[in-house]
């Protein structure tokens, strides 16, 4: 017999699909449910019901939008010959949370793996070789994480992107803010010399 | 310029709704939701919308339910003549989870507090005490939380109760499993003297 109504038992499954949440804290969500008032139950589920349909990518840059092209891509406040080109739509939510970020961006939806079989041709690629062939003294900054993937697909967009008379950068690697050097990893610290900028 | 969709935005306002979510977690589960796939959204957000209409108290015992009496109180082979009574059904689905309890619960629905305006007449106890009129050498188990709140509550209970001939029992209170004695506070350990019990 289970413990609880068949109801409540699919939606602890459901819950426990999202990152992170075991049956425990499955439970008090599906619970914490019930006590929802008004239209809140409805109006959720509906917005869950929505996303399929509602959320597709930006026809230019392939960012998570509800519009044909993404309300970065329509900004003309924006700086569209500084492309930060991007591994997904979460790092763009990142870079605009800094707010200090002014350019436009270019999701490649993944990164070159040859152990996982994806190749340049499975990136969204060619979109962003068009898109600079149209620019004048644009800016690309390649931001993809410092692992072995990232790198590769950074050297790879850099041999593709030096054909254009465009100028290619990276995110600087270094010591995250707060952190204390004797306790960095060694290829940090590496990163952070190598990296090491002149005091202004 | 909202950083998310509009869709999005919602859904994160829904998930921080949920007990113990902050903004970072509740875009993080919302975020996931894009990558569910099949009928999983659409059979997640039908799940959250039937809770409404699906999920309603025990015509008995007041415990959530998806029948008109629930399958604790419909159950034959449980002891009926034995009734613990809790707050609410959360109470329940943990005592069912220790799977040692064979009675059947009385639900009464929050714990007297007159501060709160919290009165007798206010809870499910009238129900309680029909339900004990049927039985003969029954005991209802009193489990409510050791405050003040709940030991009113149960004092209250004992002194209606007593009219009728049952036995009436509370959960003892002691030491937590597992527990530190040098760092228990001093009203738990004060209590595990009182409720001491002979070694068997």
């Amino acid at each position: 017999m289970n413990i609880y109504p068949e109801l409540l038992e699919t939606l602890i499954e459901y819950f426990k699909k999202l990152p992170g949440i075991g049956e425990k804290t499955a439970e008090r969500y599906a619970l914490s449910l019930i006590n929802f008032e008004g239209d809140d139950l409805k109006d959720f589920a509906s917005a869950i019901e929505n996303i399929e349909g509602t959320l597709k990518k930006c026809d230019i840059c392939g960012h998570l939008t509800d519009q044909k092209i993404c309300k970065i891509c329509e900004d003309s406040a924006r700086n569209h010959n500084l492309i930060c080109v991007v591994e997904d739509y979460k790092s763009i939510f990142m870079f605009e949370k800094t707010g200090k970020f002014s350019g436009v961006y270019h999701v490649l939806g993944g990164l070159i793996s040859p152990i996982d079989g994806i190749n340049p041709d499975d990136l969204n690629i060619s979109k962003l070789i068009n898109r600079t062939k149209e620019l004048t003294e644009a800016e690309v900054i390649i931001a993809l994480r410092p692992t072995i993937e990232g790198d590769t697909t950074t050297l790879y967009l850099k041999k593709i992107l030096d054909k254009e008379k465009i100028k290619i950068t990276r995110l600087s690697y270094g010591i995250p803010m707060g952190a204390e050097i004797d306790y960095l990893d060694i290829l940090t610290l590496e990163r952070a010399l190598y990296d090491r900028k002149e005091v202004a």
